[in-house]
């Protein structure tokens, strides 16, 4: 390793360790904070971001950077090194070519935007909120101009969560996908009402031995993790060996919790995948919010919604809930906890109707970017598109365009990572049993190590080393795309729903 | 606010709440961290430790002290400025004046200490340790001519957990101490054996429901503090609104929790009513260890083993634990927590025999310090030491010289501010006694709140603003002495075990 890499690194691990801290400063705040501890917490989180703003950005660190470029641009030189410095400059770009008026203007807009979001949905208000939107895109289009772009300014925000994507790719990747779901969900037809199988009384203190039970079975290491609860399920992470997941349960309904257990611990298995050696460091952890999504996505949906998975499981679960479940059988079990619906929420969405409301979002942003949607005009643009695309309304704002948080918390370019996530999901998938023949068969003897040493092996492993494209193209041979994702739901969907494949 | 001071508090605040993120970091490492977080922890805490040093030496910050001590340095001036300036310079010689090798030896030397300590203690092998032992005083030596003192070498190092305190003042008042208790101990003899009372299976979920009960009788406020398990109890604090207790339940043995949370809500009662406006800075908290010690040991020992305060809560710790203390009046109870016993070990200690270990520790670190006492000679030392003033020798060096981590950890100078403590809460139980006539008649009812309001008053409110001796000099009328301690131990123990007063 060269010198002035080495110097970077050590002036980097400082940086990135703050990092790490103030994760866990985010994680004690969301489950373990006493409530009046948070004015100071939030003066501690902010002191943290600023010092490391400011180590980041120091004209010695900017000539580290430069140095170690240098050092490492040839040839032949270690990758993992030229990742490295790669993703320091990525970080210090971001950082840096915001003024910092502007990045201060925009936290306290959008603090303000999250009060009266809060107080709009409540009351079904969306007049109250336009002038915060219109606010909150103002300041994110100055912000794209600042970071630069080379075709459309939503590329520069959707570059800090999914580096290297082009609006271009992923609006090709919608346009193929959006008319494709709204024909399967109009096949599918109005479903059968749903049994009340998922809805009953189910003690929560079950639920979560259940769930740490279910994170054990997928790998989940309890001695590198945790679980908690919290409002809001997520997952956080300071080091490979320190991984904790939230998650949420439900007197009433047993989906939440359960699927936030696989969906968060998917995270965390990326998490905990991570080599040791780039604890500290930008190498550490998942590549983007998408591949990260993949994960999540491919536990919570692909492995932890299959009839193998639940033949297994399934008696376990009877067991925790004799009383709830001893009257359905294991296909009643799997059907319920994938009925498909056409519901106003993106977050109660299934597997079909989920990427719908995402497209409808990443459309409604763009415009609202631009300025080709006004803010004012968004619920009309927001109802004309759910009846189009899932061919509904919602009757009020609240259960329509007021329901996300992320606009008002300025969010903006974060929302198509689901969608990419879920079509990397599928891909992993289709490799995954095309490498492990026999991987329902695993799945049916409750073994699901074949699937985490396979990911283990040509996700996990990546850490941040490469783009989110390159690890997509290095796992799966090919680009992110929507045939496997079609080719999975059309099979599963078609069989659940007897509707043939067109 | 002049204008260099405000400039100082803005680059201090960041600087203070890394010291304050370094206490949540601690508190989530011994009791939340999954164990294969400790690689990444210890990274975290090293990198903040090391942010926090160079922002605090930065001879940019240097230059704003020095203007805001020009500022700040007029007779007239706002008290709570000048103490925070004279705060910051003091945390500034402590960093500054040690060069950064010796810190870093230092650090080395005493983890490796701390290593060697844990076996030998384990082994009775005090010759593995000798070594180590002398390489730690070693340096605590090159520290104390480093930060430079008047008299004694000793001074320097007492100075960092008892600003303004001189080896000669803590020596004279041990001195007055010493034979006393001795003495003392002679008359209350070879105690009758212990019943057996506080040693019976107790279920330690009912220990902790009781411990929480008992922190709210005192006044902790659980909207703004937690109590969780750790090894060894402590308290930890990021902000007023924001304190955490520890505590460790003996399954077999009931004092060590539930004095164990007293003493830690002592602490915490000192932390929670920091005055809000000195959060973020170096004014929040305790001002000492020994004046913080003096409100851990008022409410753990002058309330917490007192009879009026037991007549009130043991009915309802017998309703805890009715197979257990059905048999056992309130006077049982009140004589098994205030046995008296020549032990070896000082965390076994009781209020007569405790400070009888301290003036040993006392004695011979000085000694170590200077090489009056050679690290090969200390086993005979301190054996010599206990038979003199306890009046028995330990059976082996693990129960002897080598049962604290202290020295080991080089915590040099700390062992003092134990003894101190008590003095102290002796002399504010007296002042507390005149001033609030019916204190007793308070506590026989369960009412705690007139003590922690006097408390709150006269110690909580000055926070940091004053060394510990005006502190003592300020809520109790007189300097920090003997007779307050002594008159109460004499009284107390004269009254449990028949002796008379001399």
């Amino acid at each position: 390793m060269s010198c002035h890499i080495h110097e970077l690194k050590e002036r980097a691990g400082l940086i990135w360790n703050l990092y790490d801290v103030r994760s866990l400063l985010g994680w004690d705040q969301q489950t373990k904070m006493p409530r009046n501890g948070a004015a100071g917490r939030s003066q501690q989180l902010a002191s943290v971001e600023q010092v490391a703003h400011e180590m980041l950005t120091a004209p010695s660190f900017v000539e580290l950077l430069r140095r170690a470029e240098e050092a490492s641009a040839p040839l032949g030189k270690d990758d993992e090194d030229r990742a490295y410095v790669r993703q320091v400059r990525r970080r210090y770009d971001l950082a840096a070519r915001v003024p910092a008026p502007l990045v201060a203007e925009f936290s306290r807009a959008t603090s303000s935007a999250v009060e009266v979001w809060v107080e709009a949905r409540k009351n079904n208000d969306y007049k109250s909120f336009a002038p915060h939107l219109r606010k909150v895109f103002g300041l994110c289009k100055q912000i794209a101009d600042h970071r630069g772009y080379q075709e459309h300014p939503y590329d520069a925000l959707m570059d800090e969560y999914e580096p290297g994507i082009s609006t271009a790719e992923v609006g090709a990747v919608f346009a193929e996908l959006r008319p494709f779901l709204s024909d399967l969900l109009e096949r599918v037809g109005e479903p059968s009402p749903s049994s009340n199988l998922l809805r009953q009384p189910y003690p929560e203190a079950a639920q979560r031995e259940f769930s740490h039970f279910l994170l054990q079975q997928i790998g989940f290491d309890f001695e590198g993790g945790r679980l908690d609860d919290s409002a809001h399920p997520f997952c956080s992470s300071s080091s490979h060996g320190d991984v904790r997941l939230t998650d949420h349960f439900q007197e009433n309904f047993l989906s939440p919790g359960i699927f936030g257990a696989l969906h968060e611990g998917g995270h965390g298995l990326y998490e905990q995948n991570s080599p040791a050696r780039f604890d500290g460091g930008p190498l550490r952890g998942g590549c983007s919010l998408g591949v990260h999504e993949s994960q999540s996505r491919l536990w919570e949906n692909f492995v932890g919604r299959s009839l193998p998975f639940w033949k297994f499981h399934y008696p376990i679960l009877q067991g925790h809930f004799p009383r709830q479940l001893s009257g359905y059988c294991v296909e009643d079990f799997y059907r319920s906890i994938n009925q498909v619906g056409r519901s106003f929420i993106r977050i109660e969405a299934d597997e079909v109707t989920y990427n719908l409301h995402i497209i409808l979002r990443f459309e409604i942003e763009k415009d609202l970017l631009t300025g080709a949607l006004d803010p004012d005009d968004l619920p009309e643009a927001w109802n004309a598109r759910m009846r189009e695309y899932l061919g509904v309304a919602p009757p009020n704002d609240s259960e329509g365009c007021l329901q996300d948080i992320h606009w008002a918390f300025g969010l903006v370019g974060y929302f198509p990572t689901y969608t990419l996530g879920n079509l990397v999901a599928a891909q992993l998938w289709r490799k995954i049993r095309r490498d492990i023949a026999d991987v329902d068969q695993h799945l049916l003897s409750g073994n699901c190590r074949p699937v985490l040493s396979w990911l283990k092996k040509n996700v996990h492993d990546l850490a941040s080393c490469y783009l989110p494209s390159e690890v997509v193209v290095r796992s799966t041979d090919g680009p992110i795309g929507t045939a496997a994702f079609m080719d999975y739901v059309n099979e599963k969907f078609g069989a659940l729903y007897g509707v043939g494949t067109r």
